[in-house]
C-alpha cells in the first residue's frame, strides 16, 4: 500500500532516496534514519548476494525520433560499449569514445520516471510489434496513457530505425552536386532551402511538428510497422561487432517527441530471454532491455539527457547487475541511488560541460565497487568514492616485494632446481606456438643485430687481449651455441646470453699472468672453467640464489641503470672513435687544394737495406730484382707502407667525409628509432598499422640508414663478420685436453680464481635475471633462477672445453628483447585504453636468434652492407631505452623539476621531496663509486661490489624510515616480516573495533 | 512557522530541493510544481537581481584539528583560489592544482548542515575570540549544543593555526638523524614508535582521542587562547600572496573531530566587515566567511568530504555571490540547489575518482552562469550544462568572420586613411614604451638575422639579374631604409617589409627589356616608381583596400601557406646546393690517398700564346719574364686558373667534409629550434626560465651551432655583407635622374608596367596584412590597411630616385615577428592556464631591426663567423612555424588519419568529413596550380592569380552549403548579410514563440 501511494505521488519516494545518500553523517539528530548500511544498498545486498553468475555485458544504443521530410524515423544518436560515443549531427560521423558527462538534473528525471512509469520485467517478447503492444497496454491499462492513443503509439514505436554507418570517402565526389550535405534521404518537399541551409533541422522539426501526426497520418499509412524482422545485411557486416563482447546482449534507448501527448510515456522493459528484435540495433546482438520515452513537443533537450542518463546506467557494471536481477521497481531505484551515491561531482565553476573527457588510462574495477555493497558490514562509511581529497586511502602502504615462491629456501637437496624444472614443463609446447607472431620477426632481427655487434665487438677485444686465441670466430661459435642451449633449456628464456665487460678483463689478467709464468692459458682455463662449473652447480643444489632476495629496488636499479650508463657511454665512445680514425682536415680549404696531397716516397735506399731486413723477407714473394724500379707513385697506401715507403703530404693523416657521414648515420638511426617508437601514439594511419612501425622500428631505421649509405657508397666501416668457420689462431684446435702441458697442481689451484669468476657469474647472472622479472613485465610463466644458474654452469664448462669465451646473461640486450616482445590488449570497448597484458614469453625467438648467429658466416655477404655507426645507434637506443621506467632515472629528473611541475608519483604524495632527493643522492654516489671502479683494474671484482650495493642499503635502514623506504624502495625482507606481524595484529585491533562500532550502529537502526 | 518547522526536522526542505531539481519535466502528472523556474533560481534571481557591485573574489582554506603528541592545532589541509591544491600528507607539499571531484554525498551532507546548523549572517567581528564567543552563544541559545561545552569548544576553537609553507631542500641532510619525517614538532612522549613508522598518524590520534580532552586540559590550560592576534611573518612573506587578486577575502573552512560532542556542531558565519583574524589564513588576507564543523570522533573523512565541499561552493562564482547577498538560511541553501542543478556527474563506472582532474584549459564564464539565471524569461530549461550530449548548441555557426570597421568603404576622400591615422595616433606613445621587454631582444635579432639573409639573397639575386644596378649594398640600404620608414610610420608596424619573388622577376625582366631596345634601365625604373606610386596613392584616397574583405580564410590561408612551402623548398634547395657546391668524392677510399691529389699542369705553352691574348693580358701586372719559371705546383686553385693552368687530378672536383658539416649545420639548428621551442612545455626549470628559453630558442640554436662551427674551423661558406656603403656599379650614384637618357613618352608609356607592379604590390601587401591582423592574433592597436599602402607607394618612389629596390610586405618574416613577440597571462590563479593575451604591438622592435640592418656594414666582422646553413635552417625553420595554426594545414594531416583519432576540430563535428576533404583537396589543387605557375616566367603574375583564388571561392559557393562553408571558411559579406538578416528574423519569431510559452508556463505556476 505505501509503495502504492508512493508510486502516486512520487515524492515521498525521493525523499526515501536522499535520505540514504544522507545517512552518513548519523548522528545528526534531525535526520530521521542514521545507520551506516543505507536502505538502498541494503536491498542491492540482497539481490546482489544471490550471486551465481555473471550478467552478461550490455551494448546500448539510444535512438531518438527524427521528423525528416515528413516522414518519421529512429535515428541512432549515441552508443555505449563502456563509454559514450555520440553521432556527431552535422559531422556524420561517431565521435571519440568519451567519459559520458550527465547532469545530476537529468538523473533527478530518470528517478522520477521509472518511479511514475511502467515498469515491464521479465517480459516473454520476440518481436517489437508484440513488445510494443504490451507495454501499450500496460500503460492503458495504469491509465497513464488514454486508450484512444494506442494506434498512434504504436505506430510511432515502430518506425524505421536508421543507424550511424560509417560512408566510404569516395562518395565525396559524387556528392559534389548536392549542396546540402545531411539530407540523405531524397526529400520529397520542393520547398527553396538550399539558400539558409542551417537551422534546416529544427525549422523542419518545428514545422512538421506544428502541422503533427494528423497530417502524416493518411499518406503512411502504406504500414503500421516500419521496421524489418530479421537483421539486415548492414547489421550483420557491420564491422563495429568485433569491439562488443561475443555474450554481450543490447538495451536500446529509445527518446522521442511527439505532439499527441500531453504528459510523457516512460517504458523500462526487461525481456525474459534477450531476442534479436530486427532492425533495431546496430549491430546483431539480442536485445533485453528496452527504455521508452516519449513526451510532448519542446523538451527535446531535456529528453535527450534523460536518453543519455539511462543508457549510462545500463553500462554501469553495478547498476546493469542490478537491471538483470531487479525483482520490482524499488530494485531499479535503489539502483539508481546506489549509483547516484558513488557519482563524482565536478563543480560547474571549475570545469565546462563541453568539453569531452577522455576516457582515463585506468579505472576502478567493478568487482571492487560490487564487493564494497556486499562486504559492507567492514563499517566503512558509503560515500568514500568523493575524490582528491579522501585521506584514508593515503594512509595505505604500497603493495609489498614479493619475489614469488621462486627464490624460496626449499631446504632440500636441488630442491629449487627441481621446483624450477616442474615450474617450466607445463609450458613446453607453449614456449615454441606462443612465439609465432610478426613482432617476433622484428625482435628476432633487432637482438640478432645487437649479438652479433656485440659477438664482434668483445671478439675483437678478446682478440687483442689473449693473442688471438680467442677471436671474432670463437666469439662467434660461442655465443651461438652457448644462446641456443640456453634459450632452450634455461629457466628464463627470455634471457640473452653474451659476453661481458669483467669477463673479458679476467680474461685479458689470466692470459698475461700465464704468458708471464710460462703457463699454458688455455688448459689453465679449461680447469678455472670446470672448477667454476662444479661450484656453479654447488650454488645450484643449495637453492643459494634465495639470498638474491634481499636485493631490493635500491640494488636492482642502481645495477640497471648503471649498466645502461655503460652501454650509453660506450656507444658514444665507439662514435667518438670514429672521428679519430677517420681524422677531418680541419685547415683544408678549398682554394689550397692543390696543396692537398699524399704521396709515396721511396725509403731512402740506404737505411732501407741496412735497417730491416725482415721487410726485405716479406716481399720476398715480390718480384725482388724489380725492386728499385718500383713506381711508387702508383701504390695504395698499405702497399707503401709494406714496402717500407713513406707517406708524405698534408692530406696524408686525414679522411674526408667519413666521420661526419658516420655521426649523421649514428645519429639519424638513433634519433630516428626513438621517434618511430613514439609514432605509435601518434595520431596518424590506423591503429595496426602504427603497431607495425612501432614494432619495427628499430629495423625500418637500420635499413633506412643503410640505404642512405649504400646511395652515398661512401667507405664507412662496415659490419664483417668471419667467413669460415676455423680458430682464430691457426695453432689451436676446437678441444683443449685437461691435462699435459701444466703441473698438476695447476688443476687444483686454479679453484682460487674460479672462485672469484663464480661469484662474478652469479652476481651478473641473477641480477639480470631479477630485473627481467620484475613484477612490472608481468611475466606469467614463472622464473627458473636455479636452473638459469645450472645451465650456465654447464655452458661453461662445454665453453672451457672448446676455448670458447664464457657467457653470462647480458643486461641490456636482455631488456631489449623484452621490450621488443611487449604484447597489448587490442583495446575491446571504445575508448579504453590498450593494456600491458605481458610479454610474449617463448623460447623461439632466442633460439633463432642465436641459430642465425652461427650462420652469420654464411651471411657475411648481406651484412658487409650494414654500417657500423648504425649499430652504434642502435646500441644508443638500447641504452636509453633500457633507463625507461627506472624509478631511479625519473627520480633523478625531479632534481630540475620545481616541485610544482613534477608529475604525480605516489611516492611523492607520501614522501617529503627532500627524502627523495637524498634518497637519489646516496644511489648516485653509489654509481658514480661503481663507475670509477669499473674504470679502473677493479672492474674485475665489479660484480662483487654489487654486494656493496646491498650493504648500502642495509644501512639506509638507518637514516630513512621504514615508510619512506617502502615507498622509494622495498622492505628488506625480516623487516618486511616484522612489518606484516604488525600489521596483522593492527588489523585484528581494527576488526574487533569495527565490530564494536557496527554492532552499535545495528542497534541504532 | 513553516520555516522553523522545516528547520527542525531537515526532512521538508530536502525535499524541496529535489522537486526544484526535478521540475523542468513538467507536465509529469505525478510531480507538485511544475514551472520551468525553479523556486531556487527565482530566489537567487531576487538577491543577484539587485547587482550593483562585483563581490570580491573569495580565497579559501581548509584547516583540519590534529592531535598530535598531546596537544591539538589546527593544520592547513587544502586551500582554493580557483582550484584546490592539497596538502600531500606524507610528502608534506602542495599538490598539484586540480579540479575538485566532489562526492554527491558530501554535497547533500553539507546541505543537510547548513539546514540545522547555525548561520551568523553579518555578524560585526574583529577578532577571532569574539566571534568564537558569538557561535558558541548562539549555538546554546538555539539548544543546540550543552551550555557545559562553552569552555570546550572554544578551547578547541582557538588552537594554534599550523599552515604549510614550503621547506628549503638544504634542511634535507640535518634532517638525516631522523628517522621519522612527518614529526615535526619535538614529540614529548617517549613510545618506541620509529620501528612502525606507518599507520602512526592514525595510532596517535585514536591514542589521543580515547585519552580525550579530559586528560589535556589541566596540563594545557596555559593559555585557552593560542592563536596569535596580528598575521605572523610568515604570513607576510608568503610569495603565495601575489597568486591572490589583490582584493580577495578569505573563507576559512574549520574541521575536526573532538571527543566531547555526540552529534556535529556547525557554523556558518558571514562577517559585516572583512577583517584579519591573527594567524587564522595563511596569507594575510582579512577573513570574511567561516565554517565550522565539530563532530563526535569517528567521521573524519566525512567530514573532510564536506568541509571541501563547503570550500569549493565557497570557490564557485555563483555561490560565492549567494552568500555575499544571502538574506536567510534559505538563500544559502538556494544557493546550494542552484550549484547541484549546474553539476558535472561522471558515473562511478567510467571514471576513477583517485584520479586528480587537471584544471581546464577553458572555463565557462561565471557571468554567463550568472545571466543565464536572472535572465531565466528567456525560457529556456535548466539543467542545460549537462555534457558532452547537448544538441542544441551544435546547431549555433561559428561567429562570422569580422574584419572589422578599418576595411569599411567610407566614400569620402581619403576616408580610410584618415581614419586609420586618428586609429594609430592615441597609441603613439606606448608603441615606443611597449617594446621594453626582453623578448624583444630575441625577436629583434631573430628576424634581423631573417633580414640580412634575405636582403643577402635577393641582393646577390638581383645584382644577377641587372648586372649589379642593384645589389647587395643596395639591397641593404633598401631594406633599412623602407622597413624603418614603415615601421615608424605605417599602420601596422609588425609587418616587415623585404623583397618578394615576384618583384625579382619584374625587375629581371624590365633590364632584360630595356637592355635589348636600349633603354636606360634606371630612368625607366624611376618612371615605373612614380606611376606606381601614384597608382597607389590613388587606392588610398578611394579606400580600394576595403575589396580585401571578400578574402576569406581559403585564399588567405591559400596564399600564406604557399609562401611558406616557397619559403621551405627555397631553404631546402639552398642546403642541397652546397651539395653541389661543395661536391663528395663517393668513390674515395681511404686506403688509395695517395692516388687523390690535384696538382696544377702548367698550359701547353704553344697552344697557351696563340689561343689566349686575354689570358695574357689579364697577367700583365705579374712578372711577365717570370712566366715559364712561374712554380706551378705551388700555385692555389684560382691563380692556377687565372695564370691559365688546369687543374689535374682526381681530387679536384672534390671538396671533403663541408658538405656534410653544413647539413649537420643546418639541420641541427632546424630542430634544436624545434625542441626548445617545445620545452616551453616540459616540466623542467621553473616556469620562467623555461619561457626565456623558448623565447630565445632560434638565437640558442643559432649561437650553438655557430659555436660547433667556429670549434670544428673549417671553411663552411659564411655571412658576407658589405663592408663599404658604395654602389655596387660604380658607373651609378646614390640619385636617378628622372629625365635625359630616354624619350620623353617613356615617362608615360611606363604607365602600363606600373599597372602590373601595383597590383603586385597591393595584393602581395594587403594579404600579409590581413595575415597579421588576423583576429587569433588578438591585436589590439587596429591595423591601418590604407595607411600601410600610402607609405608603401611613398617608398617606392623614394627606392625609385635612389635606386633602390622595391619593397612589400614578406608575409613569413611578417609572422615569425608577431609569433616571437607573443604574450601569455602569467596564470593567476593556481591551476589557471596561462591565456594568450596578445602580441606586443610596438614599433620598437621593427625599427631597432632595421637600424641594424643598415648599420650591419660595421657588424660585418662579427656577422662574418655565422654559417649560411645555420641560417638556411632558421629559414627553414620560419618556414614550417607559420604553417601552425593554419586550418588548412591541420585539415591536410586529416587524410593521413583515421577519423577516430581525428582531433576534435569544431568543423568536423559539423561537416561531414567527405566534404571536408573535398574542400580540402580543392585547396591542395589550387595550389599545385599556383605552384607550377610560379615556377615558370608567369610567375610575374603570382600575386594577380590571388584574385583567381578568390574567384574559385566564390566558385565554391555552388559546391558547398553555406553552412559547411560557415564552418570551414567564412561566409563571402554580402552572403553574410543575408545570413545575418534571416537569422534576425528566426531569432524575432522564436522570441515571440518563447514568449508565448513562457506565458503558459506563467500561468501554470
Amino acid at each position: 500500500m505505501e509503495q502504492e501511494q508512493r508510486r502516486l505521488t512520487g515524492s515521498f519516494s525521493i525523499q526515501d532516496s536522499i535520505q540514504s545518500l544522507t545517512s552518513s553523517l548519523g548522528s545528526q539528530s534531525t535526520l530521521l534514519s542514521s545507520c551506516t548500511v543505507s536502505p538502498a544498498a541494503e536491498r542491492l545486498r540482497h539481490i546482489l548476494r544471490e550471486e551465481d553468475e555473471p550478467t552478461p555485458t550490455l551494448f546500448t544504443e539510444m535512438d531518438t525520433l527524427q521528423h525528416e521530410g515528413g516522414e518519421m524515423e529512429w535515428k541512432e544518436s549515441a552508443r555505449w560499449v563502456k563509454f559514450e560515443e555520440k553521432v556527431e549531427e552535422g559531422g556524420e560521423r561517431w565521435s571519440k569514445p568519451h567519459v559520458s558527462t550527465l547532469s545530476l538534473h537529468s538523473l533527478f528525471e530518470l528517478r522520477t520516471c521509472l518511479q511514475t512509469g511502467c515498469i515491464l520485467l521479465d517480459l516473454e517478447g520476440y518481436s517489437l510489434p508484440q513488445i510494443v503492444d504490451d507495454i501499450i497496454e500496460k500503460q492503458v491499462q495504469e491509465g497513464l496513457i488514454a486508450p484512444e492513443l494506442r494506434e498512434k503509439v504504436s505506430f510511432v514505436l515502430l518506425r524505421k530505425h536508421r543507424h550511424q554507418t560509417k560512408k566510404p570517402i569516395h562518395r565525396s565526389l559524387a556528392d559534389l552536386g548536392k549542396p546540402s550535405p545531411s539530407n540523405r534521404s531524397p526529400s520529397p518537399s520542393p520547398s527553396p532551402r538550399s539558400g539558409s541551409g542551417f537551422h534546416r533541422s529544427t525549422e523542419d522539426l518545428r514545422a512538421h511538428q506544428s502541422g503533427g501526426l494528423s497530417k502524416l497520418h493518411p499518406s503512411q499509412c502504406r504500414s503500421m510497422n516500419d521496421i524489418s524482422v530479421t537483421p539486415s545485411s548492414d547489421q550483420l557486416k557491420n564491422k563495429f561487432m568485433k569491439k562488443i563482447p561475443r555474450d554481450a546482449e543490447a538495451s536500446n534507448v529509445l527518446i522521442g517527441e511527439v505532439d499527441f501527448l500531453d504528459k510523457p510515456l516512460v517504458a523500462f522493459v526487461r525481456l525474459a530471454q534477450a531476442a534479436t528484435l530486427g532492425g533495431l540495433t546496430e549491430v546483431p546482438v539480442p536485445t533485453r532491455f528496452l527504455f521508452v520515452l516519449l513526451g510532448p513537443n519542446g523538451k527535446a533537450k531535456s529528453y535527450n539527457e534523460i536518453g543519455r542518463a539511462m543508457a549510462t546506467l545500463m553500462v554501469d557494471d553495478l547498476f546493469s547487475d542490478v537491471a538483470y536481477k531487479a525483482r520490482d521497481r524499488d530494485d531499479l531505484i535503489a539502483g539508481i541511488d546506489e549509483f547516484l551515491d558513488e557519482v563524482i561531482v565536478l563543480p560547474p565553476g571549475e570545469w565546462d560541460p563541453k568539453i569531452r573527457i577522455e576516457p582515463p588510462k585506468k579505472l576502478p574495477s567493478a568487482d571492487m565497487r560490487k564487493s564494497v555493497l556486499t562486504l559492507n558490514e567492514l563499517g566503512q562509511p558509503n560515500g568514500n568514492a568523493g575524490g582528491g581529497g579522501a585521506s584514508a586511502e593515503d594512509e595505505e602502504m604500497p603493495a609489498p616485494h614479493e619475489l614469488g615462491e621462486e627464490l624460496k629456501f626449499t631446504g632440500r637437496f636441488c630442491g629449487g632446481l627441481w621446483l624450477d624444472i616442474k615450474r617450466k614443463v607445463p609450458w613446453c609446447l607453449s614456449d615454441f606456438y606462443d612465439g609465432f607472431h610478426i613482432q617476433s620477426i622484428s625482435a628476432v632481427l633487432f637482438i640478432y643485430l645487437g649479438c652479433i655487434t656485440n659477438a664482434i665487438t668483445f671478439g675483437g677485444l678478446l682478440g687483442d687481449a689473449t693473442d688471438n686465441y680467442q677471436g671474432v670466430m670463437e666469439s662467434f661459435l660461442g655465443t651461438a651455441l652457448a644462446g641456443a642451449v640456453f634459450c632452450f633449456f634455461g629457466g628464463q628464456p627470455l634471457i640473452i646470453l653474451s659476453s661481458t665487460g669483467p669477463i673479458l678483463i679476467f680474461e685479458k689478467l689470466l692470459y698475461e699472468f700465464s704468458i708471464n709464468n710460462d703457463i699454458d692459458y688455455m688448459e689453465i682455463r679449461l680447469w678455472i672453467g670446470l672448477h667454476s662449473c662444479l661450484q656453479c652447480l654447488i650454488l645450484v643444489a643449495t637453492d643459494a640464489s634465495y639470498i638474491i632476495k634481499y636485493m631490493t629496488r635500491f640494488t636492482e636499479e642502481g645495477f640497471s641503470s648503471l649498466i645502461s650508463f655503460i652501454f650509453i657511454s660506450d656507444a658514444l665512445k665507439k662514435m667518438m672513435g670514429t672521428f679519430n680514425y677517420y681524422p677531418i682536415n680541419r685547415e683544408f680549404k678549398p682554394d689550397y687544394i692543390t696543396s692537398y696531397k699524399c704521396e709515396c716516397q721511396a725509403p731512402d735506399q740506404v737505411a732501407f737495406n741496412t735497417s730491416s731486413p725482415l721487410g726485405l723477407e716479406n716481399i720476398s714473394d715480390y718480384s725482388m730484382f724489380n725492386f728499385t724500379a718500383l713506381d711508387w707513385s702508383q701504390m695504395t697506401k698499405k702497399e707503401c707502407l709494406r714496402f717500407g715507403g713513406s707517406l708524405v703530404g698534408k692530406a696524408c693523416k686525414y679522411v674526408p667525409d667519413l666521420a661526419m657521414l658516420s655521426f649523421i648515420l649514428f645519429f639519424g638511426t638513433y634519433s630516428m628509432t626513438i621517434s618511430l617508437k613514439k609514432f605509435k601514439s601518434s595520431r596518424y594511419f590506423p591503429t595496426k598499422c602504427r603497431a607495425l612501425i612501432a614494432d619495427f622500428s628499430i629495423i625500418i631505421s637500420i635499413l633506412v640508414f643503410c640505404a642512405l649509405d649504400y646511395v652515398l657508397s661512401l667507405d664507412t666501416p662496415k659490419l664483417h663478420v668471419p667467413t669460415q668457420i676455423k680458430p682464430t689462431r691457426p695453432d689451436r684446435g676446437w678441444i683443449v685436453m685437461p691435462l699435459g702441458k701444466n703441473p698438476w697442481w695447476m688443476c687444483m689451484a686454479s679453484f682460487v680464481p674460479a672462485l672469484l669468476v663464480t661469484i662474478l657469474i652469479f652476481m651478473d647472472q641473477q641480477i639480470t635475471a631479477v630485473i627481467v622479472n620484475r613484477k612490472e613485465n608481468k611475466l606469467k610463466k614463472g622464473c627458473g633462477y636455479h636452473l638459469d644458474l645450472f645451465w650456465v654452469g654447464i655452458l661453461m664448462a662445454v665453453c672451457s672445453f672448446m676455448g670458447l669465451p664464457w657467457y653470462v646473461a647480458a643486461t641490456v640486450i636482455s631488456i631489449a628483447h623484452i621490450d621488443s616482445l611487449r604484447m597489448e590488449s587490442e583495446s575491446s570497448a571504445p575508448g579504453e585504453q590498450p593494456q600491458f597484458l605481458g610479454v610474449r614469453e617463448q623460447r623461439f625467438t632466442g633460439i633463432l636468434v642465436f641459430v642465425l648467429t652461427g650462420v652469420s658466416v654464411f651471411l657475411a655477404p648481406v651484412l658487409q652492407y650494414i654500417p657500423m655507426p648504425v649499430l652504434y645507434g642502435v646500441f644508443l637506443y638500447m641504452g636509453v631505452a633500457s633507463l625507461h621506467g627506472i624509478q631511479f632515472w625519473e627520480r633523478m629528473k625531479l632534481y630540475l623539476m620545481p616541485a610544482k611541475h613534477q608529475p604525480d608519483f605516489a611516492f611523492l604524495r607520501h614522501v617529503p621531496l627532500r627524502r627523495v632527493h637524498l634518497f637519489t643522492l646516496v644511489q648516485i654516489i653509489c654509481l658514480a663509486v661503481l663507475w670509477i671502479l669499473k674504470s679502473t683494474v677493479a672492474a674485475i671484482i665489479f660484480p662483487v661490489m654489487i654486494l656493496g650495493l646491498m650493504v648500502v642499503r642495509r644501512m639506509l635502514d638507518l637514516i630513512f624510515s621504514q615508510h619512506d623506504l617502502a615507498w622509494l624502495d622495498d622492505i628488506l625482507p625480516d623487516k618486511d616480516k616484522k612489518k606484516k606481524e604488525d600489521e596483522k595484529k593492527k588489523k585484528e585491533k581494527k576488526k574487533a573495533k569495527a565490530d564494536e562500532h557496527n554492532n552499535s550502529d545495528e542497534e541504532c537502526c
